[in-house]
């Protein structure tokens, strides 16, 4: 059955539909013509990517290309019905009866910061540790993050509080080192669409933490997740962290809806980041119980000992004692949800 | 202090600078000059509503104009700090220890229609009736509502099923007859900038329910409730239902982040709208139960006994029976941020 | 031949398919069912109206319905395939040989002020006058319009400087009055989804400028000129303004890809407001040359003798100096497009 | 005087204060303090990216931190007066007496479709030539590029016809080898916030073409040629390319006001891509005519032999006569304007 459906114009003429069923034809596909008195319509029967691959519409007297499947395979539901479940040191992501914090600082700056902070998330029920060694900064004039120093930090706070982490990579070139380090490699918001730092991501065999870029597609980035997975690693988490809209009074407007909608597309687990969605403190809890209620495998929120001294993203930061007073109330509504925390 | 910061330019002169204060002054203004080396700020001092009024990036050397407060003023916490509760034939709306949910067919089709779903909606839990009698469609070949009639029928319906019931309305010239009938007047996406319509139902005494322009800030939104509260009617419910963005997978994306900060900037009562925000009959029940995690004062949800049929948006509407699901699920979110049903 | 193409879900039943088929068959529609091996496609076969308003997507088994047909009809250049020009007092717009300069105050303030600007504009070259005397303001603390009074004073501005004017409507009870004045009624774009008054200015004989919604689709757009032709009205102006998206720098984004898209998918005049749509003086002239190049029938721009004084949106507006300078500019591109000013 | 201005919020305490006037000290800063019935401003004086770097708005009783300069320096026009003029082989990019045409293929496919276009674009009136070797893809399954193949074909087109060319590079480790080739260096869309890219571009000798993100705000645009500015590159032309927005009748929505925004804001060339920006064949010479009237340097277009063969955006390529015809009408725009072509 048609895998792209073709809507010719008004005024289209036989010579034009002709043209697109000899083009099927030389692709090694079918096509079905249904004449109307209005309009022809085509149907392209064969494979799907042989088929998309084909500018349409750039061909005389076409209207419309209707693609009747999704451009991604792998990290379908139609591809795998049962959810993906990564296990991290133990730590199960995407496994429905779980709830997972992430918790940690937005960067890391210091041992003492770095430790301070692993040592009140893993107290107040944190599974995984999050802290970034390199940070993408739109001026170049703020802080970029203690590189490998920072990695070094993280793999103690490791040892020392048995947490996994995860940090991010923001160069192709850096991936080998971040994943020498890290439990799960990041690829943040800014990268989603960087195709040649999913391929290296995808080519190593850490779990990926795939952030959906603030200006993407759902499709888009399930695409983006499809060349991770194509390269080989089927590891992939979804990170919904907001998307950018035409509302000011938040950093970025959360899709809460984002995460049911990938629920029915694929079979990745899914988290979701209330602290640099809202981009301020006092959305961070909301947020967080809202993930619990729409069905999200976990959270992952920025937590610092003195946020108004931290180098990025300072204003989103909880504190310690108020990370560990939206665990409590995360526990509660997973229970009402049937996860445990 | 300062209600409105005005930036100069670099290249200003001193005769803008002394026009920009003379304007200040002749509105019984006062300023507060601050010259510096790149830059000269002018803080204007007095009266908010004289000092929003002038177009100040108009003059001469004036870079920028940045107001101090928000143009709102009785919808602000500012003005009253404890939270509105909303009495509608005794269930109480805005009430931080209860959580309502709002539910019916989207439009009134017929008394059947009308009936099945009111009984059914009463018996999962709902505390009010949701109907229209009055549509807004895009398209004029869409169905326009039943008019009086479908008033009639709600307010039948209220009788057998003791349901104060809420109604939209789309013209000034029907508002009378819409609150000679309603319990609660609805102002619509499309209409929450259509300000003649907010000052009628603002002098008449029912509440107001105002939904979010699906392209509105919150701030504006703010702002056209202040334009219901100043004629004074003081009973309006926020309805968040979903702005248009970039994302074409649902049909509207959810603003969960507008329910804490509406919270904050304000003491109406909020109320979530998960089919119309979401338009797919599967994302209700995620959406709604994201909307107690965030903290919202109830939900409105559509639901239509035979869905396939419904002369509008069955796409979204729950069959009787999803809906006694989702009130059990929610029962449950409710409780564990301590609210009852 | 198809009016809607209804794609089925890969896991839907035989009595899944029979049950569109026989919806189909029930509204006097044919079907053509094409089964493939991973998913069946329906394609509805007749009226159009009849079929856009089913539910499809409601129905079990369901997964997508894609319009093949545009919604509206009446404004399509499917309808219609010559231009429409509208003729005011002899001033003809729509017509690919001229193009049209309307100017003046955004509200109309006073006698003088008014005058001075309509002398103005219309020695410059502008051919239609505007002002307004209703205006719809995002808080209530704003000038909201010297209502009656402005009308009169545009009456005899029009008569003292024979020049046409267009007044913009909020209400649908005001629809009469305005229309008893002004050569033009113009629809803003706050009501550009408000269906009454939409119903009402299609049923009164003066041509209609609809500004587009900030926040409407194209599609929504001309469905909505759709209203007012339906009624009768066929003189419909359509008013590009600028739309509302993430970017901050300017009022609103003028979508100026909207002029040829309109071109081709209508028969309508098309003008564009670079006043609003930039919010700011100095993106007049270059927004109104380029709407010179996009093929626009024309400009809409605020004019004000002191636009520091103004009452409303004083930031946009041109002195009468600048609008002489943009007019000049404007007639050496228009005659490069083969256009006479 | 104020680099950033620090609103408290209305129950600041004087230690929030103090605290805030503190922190300014410690990092050799001044502050004004400016104290009022129902707020306090605090104005910080002193370096810029000093105190852009703290996280104000996480400081106990901080409102909000308004910055008054852009984050922005070298590109800025505070910066440079006179606008940067970029010669390449002896085309001037940037001069405002001249428009600049760029033009071929959106990928290099083969010789024969290389040269085909390159001889048609030279001989309507092309300056420099279009072609890219790799390119970035939403799905993992489209067609990526010849690679340096494609660089070495695009390097005997420039001898055979005489043309400089310009071509994206997407990864860091292939800047070297761009370069090599490549008169121009493109940073793409996708790119535009990779930050390492950017610097890596920065540090090599070649201009640099920074596309617009199609969700960045011309303050983070700027800010990413600030990366490469700062790195010592000075020689970056800018390329609207339109934005994403709830409009889906175009790809994108081309922001024109963009253009004149840009010239106020900055010195560097702006160049119009109507190609990319529409995504339609029909749209590519409105939106060039209107780059014209709005201001912009040039233009980059999409054109092939056969667009409807073409592996990478065939529909919105044009045919090579068709640009021919786009050359005559925007050479007359261009002289009304007084640039040539």
């Amino acid at each position: 059955m048609s895998s792209m459906i073709i809507v010719m114009k008004k005024d289209a003429t036989s010579e034009d539909v002709d043209h697109v069923v000899e083009r099927l034809s030389s692709i090694g596909c079918e096509s079905h013509v249904s004449v109307g008195q209005r309009r022809t319509i085509v149907g392209a029967i064969g494979d799907r990517e042989s088929i998309q691959q084909i500018p349409w519409e750039a061909m005389p007297g076409v209207d419309r290309a209707v693609p009747v499947l999704k451009p991604f395979k792998f990290v379908s539901r139609d591809f795998q019905d049962e959810d993906t479940v990564i296990e991290v040191r133990g730590v199960p992501i995407g496994d429905s009866s779980q709830f997972i914090a992430i918790a940690g600082p937005c960067a890391v700056e210091s041992r003492e910061q770095l430790f301070r902070t692993a040592e009140a998330v893993k107290k107040a029920g944190a599974r995984v540790l999050r802290g970034d060694a390199f940070k993408p900064r739109t001026s170049p004039y703020s802080f970029q993050g203690l590189k490998e120093e920072g990695l070094q930090l993280l793999a103690e706070a490791r040892e020392e509080f048995d947490l996994p982490f995860v940090a991010e990579v923001l160069d192709p070139r850096d991936v080998e080192l971040v994943a020498s380090y890290a439990d799960i490699l990041r690829v943040g918001t800014r990268n989603m669409a960087n195709f040649t730092l999913l391929q290296e991501v995808g080519r190593q065999p850490k779990p990926v933490q795939l952030k959906r870029g603030f200006t993407a597609t759902i499709e888009e980035w399930l695409n983006a997740a499809e060349y991770i997975y194509k390269e080989g690693n089927h590891q992939v988490i979804l990170v919904e962290r907001g998307i950018r809209t035409f509302e000011t009074a938040s950093r970025n407007t959360l899709d809460i809806t984002a995460v049911p909608i990938l629920k029915g597309l694929s079979h990745l687990p899914v988290i979701v980041d209330p602290s640099h969605s809202g981009g301020k403190r006092e959305l961070v809890v909301p947020l967080a119980r809202a993930a619990v209620g729409a069905g999200a495998d976990g959270i992952m929120v920025d937590v610092h000992p003195t946020p108004d001294t931290a180098k990025v993203d300072g204003e989103q930061a909880l504190l310690p004692s108020e990370f560990g007073d939206l665990m409590n109330s995360v526990r509660r509504l997973a229970a009402a949800v049937d996860r445990s925390v």
